[in-house]
């Protein structure tokens, strides 16, 4: 033992647990008036933010959670789900939000792989979730949140939310004083888990992801270095919160002491007046989101008279909707993440110094690039995935995109073989491919399973995606492969045309034709609306089905 | 075991020890050849600044460093001192650096007490350093930092640093690429030590403070949060960076890939001059360097056209001070800590709500107050140092600031006792006397040592100093105890009249009469320039001493 590490042991003067739970205390007692949460009427400080989670993670308790229980929740982005981020992690528990958009077996699977001890359900989706209950093999406490403003669906379980609050505010007797520190409410170890995500899974069953407080505390500060975001932002919740912990934005709004609004749909008027009338400054979303904006009415996108920044990630961003939200004047900063990395984990860091007087079109192109890791991510390369040998930095050699850090999950929920794999050789293997430009800056050129390889050349189906999304009479293309004899696969698009917009078949291969190399051209386009998921992602699987079928 | 404890530990790919070296390797990734480090002619690049580190981390483990040991530096704020802040830390090493105005002896003790292994000399400190090496009873290998631009000193030892950095060139044969994470530079444990400061002491041996990788990572961080730093401020170095290695803003430049404009003295025409020359857009300095820079002449006060935000802490700075900058157009944060708290881990968070509105007076009085706890801080109170028990939060109960989180420092250095007392009942005692007003700022009153105790009454040396420094024809005043057969104690006051000002005592004694319970005014007013510590602060104890020879 050397002479500094005698003596110096850690106490409770100069060692914490890192929580974001940290976060939300300080919010309360320095702001304590400052508006945490809208939607519609409702209005929510973040005093009450605080109290009521004091209060819920006090009524959970009282209700038998311990620390390592799951509480499940399956909502549209409502303050609760908001103040779920905090309340139960507060209650020791771990939050599992789940995909509002999943059918009632897939809830039951979760439910029941997760082991849910309390349910939380919004009203819009008491219907599903009482079938998940029927399939499922546990029987959670079942909690509901009312919303007056929602006609349909089903007020479940024998409990309202609120109820929940008040339940707690009387366990407290009366709300104390914000405390000097999050004491009680943090946990013993950093390494504590802190949320349950499940992954999208295409086939066969969804994973459970885990996520630790030490990893949720510093991604969401790593959001709030990405975007410079300074005090007091106003954050209008495009994203769903049931993904990836809304890349852990409820967090980052802690950090600086943010408006979240909220809002049930992302219908394009209600977005645009959104951002109107609370003067939205961040907001965040898949790039088919953007794209509906793109192609809102003209007068709903003359609303936006301010500054107003969205990120972007979830799928790769095609550089005509980045050109696009730019000259919109909306500024977009290009993230990229899994489930697995607690949402966005690189960045294409804008060099204003080496791009700033290039064409729009090109910056859109330079910036529709997965970039850089950001402050947070310790380790970034794209490698191949049996040698962990990083590709040469050519813009051309394709590997698998790699990542290590303390943003990376805590590993797969009861799936050891699963967490061994994705984490082969001290590296988490995205699945992502992609090649990595001689300026250090990477870019995806399809999931592994999306690549198409065709008389043995790989084919980028983001690629192709990308020229067919500038061509003037396409709103949204999609490209899977296609099994052919002679070819092993070839490229087959699925088009939507902008309204009033004609193109044949052979228009579009005629268009490709001119742009890419003659093996890469599609050999079959299909006019159609794209499936896709509830997080804006093109269910290729879904078209892949419909390709073998032509 | 919970499901959450199981198969879910630690590894390469989802855990590393948060160290700012970190920093350092994405700042060389990402913008290698922006400019890191300005010093006259001198030019570093983030990736020179990498590789140079690398170099000198391979070159100190070459002669015989190994992890734990101490690597003393005695520099003003060159672009070496800057650069060990990184190339220390990556060899394992801790690094001392110590204040450049302390006497031989003092730096002799230091070196003894800290048991440094490398002795890195700037050539103005040689002579003070070899004296020190006399009155050691360590034998450290000296390496001095040569400078053409400064013409006195002497170059001590037997090796340049620019042939240190040699060395470890030829070691490694050639520069790899900026590897993909900062692998076998990062300490196995975060709370490994980084650096070894020690307090300036007015009475007694200086004690070492020990910091360690995770608070000055988080540290770090926290400076980009308080001021919303965005990527690429440009710092000027006024800060002397042997000061909680300048309050952790090396790290912070690493975070966001600044530029840091090194000089080697504070004078005013030279910090004008940087800050028009370089447009920097950030710069610390205690509130003294503040107070000669609004008494400059008025020319180089105009130099100054574009955006420029100061930190200003060290001592309670005057509202007086914190108006004059405003109204220069150099925006103010106030910020607060010691030596044992990484430098300021609060920060007086500007309210434009509720102050945009007020009169630059009104502004600048709640500005000087020392505010809140900073993002990265866990807990803060005014407390009773006894009980622990919080003062009441009326502006006028007075108690003991005490702070507890990740960036309090691991403790002091072969001085359990001290460590012990400091830390006792689990929060940092930091010696400062405050009191808590009602919207949760705090406001600090005194130092402990520094309360006039008189008739029995409390009184604030800094109330009668921040009413003496609003008198215009005075610069600079600091208030006393003189010891009082009478009273117990009475408050003296020194005072430093501005360029052709006149004033008597009975002057400032009426004027303070008018504006001050009686049995607060000063008996005495001495008219004298005012004794300091290299850090800007004012030397009390001195003061202390000539007020008892009256």
């Amino acid at each position: 033992m050397g002479i500094f590490d005698t003596d110096l042991d850690r106490t409770q003067a100069n060692f914490t647990a890192l929580s974001p739970i940290s976060f939300l205390r300080r919010a309360a007692a320095i702001y304590p008036e400052k508006t945490a949460v809208i939607y519609g009427e409702r209005r929510l400080t973040w005093l009450e933010v605080w109290q009521r989670s004091v209060c819920v993670a006090h009524a959970l308790q009282a209700r038998g959670i311990v620390q390592g229980d799951t509480v499940a929740i399956l909502s549209a982005n409502l303050p609760e789900m908001f103040e779920a981020h905090f309340a139960v992690p507060m209650a020791g528990a771990v939050l599992n939000a789940i995909n509002m958009r999943l059918d009632a077996n897939t809830v039951g699977f979760i439910l029941s792989h997760g082991e849910a001890k309390v349910f939380l359900v919004d009203k819009e989706f008491g219907l599903v979730a009482e079938q998940a209950l029927t399939v499922a093999d546990v029987t959670p406490q079942v909690i509901h949140i009312d919303d007056n403003t929602c006609s349909e669906g089903k007020l479940l379980g024998e409990m309202d939310y609120d109820a929940l609050v008040a339940e707690g505010a009387q366990l407290l007797q009366e709300y104390a004083e914000v405390p000097v520190d999050a004491g009680e409410y943090l946990p013993q170890d950093e390494w504590q888990a802190i949320a349950l995500n499940y992954t999208s899974g295409t086939t066969g069953n969804p994973k459970g992801v885990v996520y630790h407080h030490r990893g949720a505390y510093l991604n969401a500060v790593s959001n709030a270095l990405t975007w410079h975001m300074g005090e007091h932002p106003v954050y209008l919740w495009t994203l769903p919160m049931f993904h990836c912990n809304g890349w852990c934005f409820p967090w980052t709004l802690a950090v600086n002491a943010g408006t979240s609004v909220c809002i049930r749909q992302v219908r394009e008027e209600l977005v645009y007046q959104s951002i109107a009338a609370h003067k939205v400054t961040h907001f965040c979303g898949a790039p088919v989101v953007l794209n509906t904006l793109l192609n809102a009415d003209k007068q709903l996108q003359q609303m936006i008279q301010h500054e107003v920044k969205v990120m972007t990630a979830g799928a790769a961003p095609p550089a005509a909707i980045i050109e696009g939200m730019q000259n919109m004047g909306v500024d977009v900063t290009h993230v990229y993440g899994l489930t697995e990395t607690y949402g966005p984990v690189t960045l294409c860091a804008w060099r204003d110094d080496l791009w700033g007087e290039l064409e729009s079109a090109e910056q859109a192109t330079l910036k529709a690039r997965q970039g850089v890791g950001g402050q947070m991510l310790e380790g970034l390369m794209v490698a191949d995935p049996e040698t962990l040998e990083p590709v040469p930095r050519d813009g051309l050699a394709i590997g698998e995109i790699m990542m290590r850090g303390n943003n990376v999950m805590k590993g797969y929920l009861k799936n050891p073989a699963a967490t061994v794999e994705a984490f082969s050789g001290g590296w988490f293997h995205s699945g992502d491919l992609a090649v990595w430009h001689e300026d250090g800056y990477i870019q995806i050129k399809d999931r592994s399973k999306d690549i198409i390889i065709s008389g043995g050349e790989n084919i980028s189906s983001i690629e192709i995606e990308d020229l067919l999304f500038k061509h003037p009479s396409i709103m949204e293309a999609a490209v899977v492969a296609k099994n052919s004899e002679k070819w092993g696969e070839t490229p087959c698009a699925f088009v939507t045309l902008r309204a009033g917009e004609e193109l044949t078949e052979q228009d579009v291969i005629e268009y490709c034709r001119s742009h890419l190399a003659r093996f890469k051209v599609p050999k079959n386009v299909v006019f159609t609306d794209l499936p896709k998921t509830s997080t804006g992602k093109v269910q290729k699987f879904a078209l892949r089905e419909l390709a073998e079928q032509l």
